[in-house]
This record gives structure tokens, C-alpha cells and sequence, in this order.
């Protein structure tokens, strides 16, 4: 059984964090309907007020970063609202000490900027949103990845934009169930990719 | 301009709504970006009351079904909350009025089975997740389509099983606004997908 924590924040991006959370809650429950033990995910937020992402969905945190259970796996996502949240210090202070107990800490587009401005990503190779890459770039000590979807470093796995999340988070049930488990619950998302207009005619 | 209404009901899956909600939005903000007018995404719920999702994710409404702008695109999603959703004739009245005065009518994974309760899926080719293909397909006026990943009828669009929502609602910008808007989209959320453990080794 794992406990997956997934922060979210004002002006974080919608499909960030809901990508994986679908992931990790559909192993959760293929894991009961198998007669395993399921998994806790949860979202984790600053305060308990509803957090407004990135494009106006409303979203009732948890727990707050005051009082949740023990993480093995965090995941910091991404958007707008990393802007301001890379100085928020209470919250990078957070990141650090929670990433310490953590199997796993990863992040999913700009919330790379996060785990670097906490720590667990300083020193990695790391991916991040193309738009951004130049952003993390100037990190000295930062290799930035573009040519993958997802990175592992360490324990530290980090993806490039938004619906990169969904691919890191099936390799991650991969690492902590199994790639049968991975497998299973792409089949029950259905994901199957089929992008729409491919070429330019 | 564009109003896209995302419904939303107890036991709504994550991101058979939170995907399309992130194309949508993501075309809107490239409007924006680019001197267009930007557009309306919003979801709509029966109450105002905080929606418990599938997974657990609790989203707070935007609108109600009874106070709500004129939509041009209705989306309707799936998740366990159909199976008593499709005998709700409230929401079913308001799907069908709703309907009548869309350009676009969609549904998303189990949504299909409240598109056809409602009406608008009645007599229809339709698209629904591989696990409901079956029962779906004991209304005698439906064709279920099975090879495809979201199909269209006039103009009722449903797609397959959660992950499948996303191609949809790319394609759907493709013909509301081009598929040059529907390419920038993809490339924002950066939507090159690669599923991992693809083969059994």
C-alpha cells in the first residue's frame, strides 16, 4: 500500500496533477478489486481554502501541509502559480523536509522549478515544459532533458508539460506495483493515444 | 467565441472531465494570447454543493443546471455516478433541453449511456469505454462503434473509456476554431504521448 501525495496550489494546471491522480487512484482501485490493499492519494495544499487552478477549476484540498500522513511518493505539478510559489518558503520548506521520507519525489512540468527551488531537484538531470527549459537552464548545476518525456534521477523523477504527467505516472506504477499493474490501468483509462490531425494537409 | 459546459455529478471520473476541461482551456488562452476573444469553459453541476469525483477529487461548480450561460458545446462525462445518473430525470431534462440548442453535444467513457437516457444519443453511433461497449449496445437504436477512439453523428461526438476525452476534445477544436489551434493546443500540454511498458519482457 502506498500513500501518494499530490500538492497542489493556487494557479496550478488542471491536467498536472489530475493526469496522475487518475493513474495512481485507478491502480488504488484495481489493487482492491484484486484483492490487495489500496493505495491513499491524496491532495495536499497550503491551507484548506479552495484552490483555483490555473484555467478556474476549484478544488477542495485533503489535507494541508500541516497535517497529513507520511508520504511515499510526492508530486509537484506545474502552471502558472509556480511563479510566486518558488519564494514561498513555508511551502519550499515543506517540499524539503517531506521529500526526505519520500521512496519517490517527482514533478510534472514547471513544478520542476519547485523541486529545484526546495532542493530534491538541485543537481539532477531533470525534465520540465518546453517553454521552460531555458528557465530551469540557467540552474548551473541543472542538466535539462529534452529529448524524454520523463527523467529519472535518483529518486527524483521529473517530466516535461502537463500531459507528460500521465506517461511518468504509468512508469511509476510500473517501479512501485508492477508493469502488469501499469498495463492494467492504462487499459482502464483507455489510454490509447490517437492525437487528431497529425498532418498538415 | 465559444461557451463549453462541462457537466459534472457525484461520481464524475477525473479526468473524463479535467482532460477535455484542459483542451478547451488551453485553446482559450492561445485565443487570448493571440488578440482572439478567449472563450467561456465552465462546469455546471445539478447543486452547488462540492461534486465528490469517482477518485475522490472534490471540484466545486461553477453553475448550476438551473442558472448557466447559452452553451454552444455540452460535455457530458462518465465515472460510476452514471449508473444512478441516467434515472435522474431532472438532470436527464436538462441534458435533453440543453441539447436542443447546442452546436455540439459530447459525451465522454459511460457519459454515453446519459446521452442516450437524455435523448440525444438515441438512435446514434456512439463510442463509450470498452467496459460498457456491452451494455450500451442493448438499446437495438445504438450502434456502439468499438474501433475507433471518439466518434461523430451529426453532431453528437462521444468518445471512449476517460483518456479518450482529450483526442476528442482536440479533434472538436479542430472544428470550432482549425486544426492549426487544435496543433498549438496538443503542443502546449505537450501531448506526445508515450505509453511506457509497451511490451511484456
Amino acid at each position: 500500500m502506498t500513500t501518494f501525495g499530490l500538492l497542489i496550489f493556487p494557479d496550478v494546471e488542471e491536467l498536472d496533477f489530475v493526469g496522475p491522480w487518475e493513474v495512481f487512484t485507478a491502480s488504488s482501485m484495481l489493487n482492491g478489486i484484486e484483492g490487495r490493499p489500496a493505495d491513499t492519494v491524496i491532495t495536499i495544499a497550503e491551507h484548506f481554502d479552495p484552490v483555483r487552478c490555473a484555467k478556474g477549476l476549484r478544488v477542495l484540498p485533503d489535507h494541508t501541509i500541516d497535517d497529513h500522513p507520511d508520504l511515499d511518493l510526492l508530486l509537484v505539478p506545474g502552471g502558472q502559480g509556480t511563479r510566486s510559489e518558488q519564494h514561498n518558503q513555508r511551502l519550499l520548506s515543506w517540499i524539503s523536509s517531506v521529500s526526505a521520507n519520500c521512496t519517490w519525489v517527482t514533478s510534472v512540468c514547471t513544478g520542476a522549478l519547485l523541486l529545484y527551488a526546495a532542493g530534491p531537484g538541485q543537481g539532477k538531470r531533470m525534465a520540465t515544459h518546453w517553454g521552460f527549459a531555458d528557465t530551469l537552464a540557467e540552474h548551473d548545476d541543472i542538466e535539462v532533458v529534452n529529448d524524454f518525456r520523463w527523467v529519472r534521477d535518483g529518486n527524483v523523477v521529473s517530466s516535461q508539460g502537463v500531459s507528460a504527467g500521465i506517461d511518468m505516472a504509468l512508469w511509476l506504477v510500473g517501479q512501485i506495483e508492477s508493469p502488469t499493474q501499469a498495463r492494467a490501468v492504462q487499459r482502464w483509462i483507455q489510454y490509447e493515444p490517437a492525437p487528431p490531425y497529425q498532418a498538415e494537409v
